[in-house]
């Protein structure tokens, strides 16, 4: 089973825009197990994609067209693939209903090609599109290659793949049984410990099969069975899961695709209904802003300082003249006053600060990359930690910042 | 002049990195003049690439292959393309001293194969790699087509197309002129608009060109000139560039490819030395940590407050209770007062505030979206404006921030 992705536009290969939508459907039928061979792009062009399709049913079983399904003249694919399989194309009901209704509600005047958008290939699937207009296809050939058509807008494309095509992706190929995923977050740990830690669950991989990925601060584990049963397939990521958190589970933080280390601490924060407020140095804000970034996050963030020079750590936060002096602004002292100043001042439960040297150039003889998180609860002693992160000025805060939401983890 | 590019790598096609690469060769390729028909992605695999490299050659003037230079045993672009040739693997000397000096001063071990990466194809150009050791090709065809083989890493790639194949590519395409751009970077008007006003002359472009890019809230014109010698070039563009001036001169804030409004702001301020401070409320830090995202920001850069509560409001920066009450968190005299009570307390010249509505609903009654920004200038009354942003929580958010530079602009 061998896939090709093609997409159509020439503002890729102008270099307008990036091709992230290859990205996104390869890594999902990696994910399912079909592996992809080639990919390419061109232009909005009948004759050259004419060739590129006639060279990938010639290669590949299932030929993967994104782009190309709008309305403007430069939108060819379909009308292409239909010409290259002696298809016609035929009207969607339901969609030409939806163009026809939108016009209509918003007093728009609707042109002739809009309606192209309602065409699809006659004996293909239409796919329904749910943020925009113009269906998608799937045509299975009985005895030849088979070819998916989607929008090249990523806000069409990716519910489009995820709700419409990979169903029948999984139906049409893997017919005999079901895939079933289970993403695992990791942070404070690289994905080469990781991966060596699991070395012989990774090599010895059949069902589930374990795919890891990194990220530039944090790594996942995407754990895939392949089972007759929903139950059954869940009880073997189950134990597979079992078996990792007993090895790694330390670092492990939360499960799913659509989560980040911040979301998990908000929703324990909520859950707990401890609020927090922060004083950030060298960060700038940037761990506030991370917070705000969590829709509903002001039922536990009440706010906080950002004490970037010495006097706006004086005024703003009363730590001490001496303590600035004599241990300096990155010190474990500083990092305590600051987080217990902030969280008295606003009355949370959970203080936490950050001092250190985000560089170019070392501050007070410490190196760049020096960071004291300071952490101070409601009824507990303040403590403080340090770190030595990357030099490299945008890791050094990103750390930080990761770090300061790990350390609230851990001691919750 | 027909180029394409392929990238070689299987972790593409596996979607766990992104083609950036593409993208960017694409877009230096256009504002050269040279049209790209084609991209592709292909595996570590030698007989795909082989197929991939004589189709190549079979339609394009250029190929430029990207990736596969390296030290491993999936690395296989270099051989590939030479056996393709039927041209020997040569030693680069400079380029296996700097593996032979690295290796010997790290006192680490180096295996036979890290020599590879000083190989390239004879009769071709080794192109040198500043920050890494896999060396690039130029080989030029005689009687066919021309090949340009870089390295994947983005790092070493960018700075070895920019600086190294760059002038080769345009001495030989491009002999008879030379070709100089200028970036011109707009805030505050859409590209629709910004085309639409410069209609006349991008209709009638010849030389020099003007290519427009729209990033998610910002505008930049690329225009290039072509010409025998700077001095001519930099008078065409010197001559365009007052004409869109004179047209849209208000929005354009600065320069080149590698700046921000941040920066140019910074910039501007330590010029002036002029100190500043922030009460952030929706924006939850990001102004403040978007400054600090900038190397030396601490000269004028002091702190400030994140007030994401009314209480914050009131106990960072003494708010008025009555104003809170009375007028409420998003309204003109609460950024007003922001302004003046950061500024007053960090004893800056300059004090902004940020106070609105970042959604998910409405508040106050005020729609999400809804923005004000207070600006406290020492000596000049606080003033405060109004904004209504897109309904997406991170766009209102960003579209904030950057607002809130520029009104510092417009007010310098």
């Amino acid at each position: 089973m061998h896939a090709e992705i093609i997409a159509v536009g020439t503002e890729i290969l102008l270099g307008q825009i990036v091709n992230t939508n290859a990205t996104f459907v390869a890594k999902r039928l990696a994910d399912m197990g079909i592996d992809v061979y080639f990919e390419s792009v061109v232009g909005d062009n009948e004759s050259r994609l004419l060739k590129e399709i006639k060279k990938a049913d010639s290669r590949s079983d299932l030929v993967i067209l994104i782009g190309g399904l709008g309305p403007t003249k430069d939108d060819l694919t379909k009308q292409t693939v239909a010409k290259f399989l002696g298809k016609r194309l035929i009207e969607d009901s339901k969609a030409m209903n939806k163009i026809v209704r939108y016009y209509h509600e918003t007093g728009k005047t609707m042109t002739e090609n809009n309606k192209l958008q309602a065409l699809f290939i006659e004996d293909s699937i239409a796919l329904k599109n749910e943020t925009g207009f113009a269906v998608g296809n799937y045509f299975k050939n009985a005895n030849g290659t088979d070819f998916l058509l989607l929008p090249g807008p990523p806000s069409e494309m990716k519910p489009m793949f995820v709700h419409q095509a990979q169903p029948i992706l999984q139906e049409a190929y893997f017919n005999d049984h079901l895939l079933f995923s289970r993403v695992l977050r990791f942070f404070g740990i690289g994905e080469s410990l990781l991966v060596t830690k699991l070395e012989d669950l990774i090599d010895g991989q059949t069902n589930p099969t374990i795919a890891p990925y990194a990220k530039t601060s944090e790594v996942t584990l995407r754990l895939t069975a392949s089972s007759k049963s929903e139950d059954e397939a869940v009880n073997l990521l189950d134990q597979l899961e079992l078996e990792i958190a007993k090895r790694v589970g330390e670092f492990m933080y939360g499960y799913g695709d659509d989560n980040s280390l911040v979301a998990v601490i908000v929703e324990q924060l909520k859950k707990k209904k401890l609020t927090i407020s922060a004083a950030e140095s060298l960060t700038a804000g940037e761990f506030q802003s991370t917070l705000g970034s969590i829709s509903g996050v002001s039922e536990v963030f009440l706010g906080g300082v950002v004490t970037y020079s010495n006097k706006a750590k004086e005024q703003l936060l009363n730590v001490s003249h001496d303590t600035l002096l004599n241990k300096g602004a990155v010190s474990e002292e500083t990092a305590k006053e600051m987080a217990t100043s902030v969280r008295t001042k606003l009355g949370t439960d959970i203080g936490i600060s950050f001092t250190g040297v985000a560089g170019p150039t070392e501050l007070e003889g410490q190196p760049v990359g020096t960071v004291w998180i300071g952490l101070s609860i409601k009824g507990k002693e303040t403590t403080a930690k340090l770190y030595h992160f990357s030099s490299n000025r945008y890791l050094v805060r990103e750390r930080a910042v990761l770090s300061g939401l790990d350390y609230i983890r851990k001691s919750l």
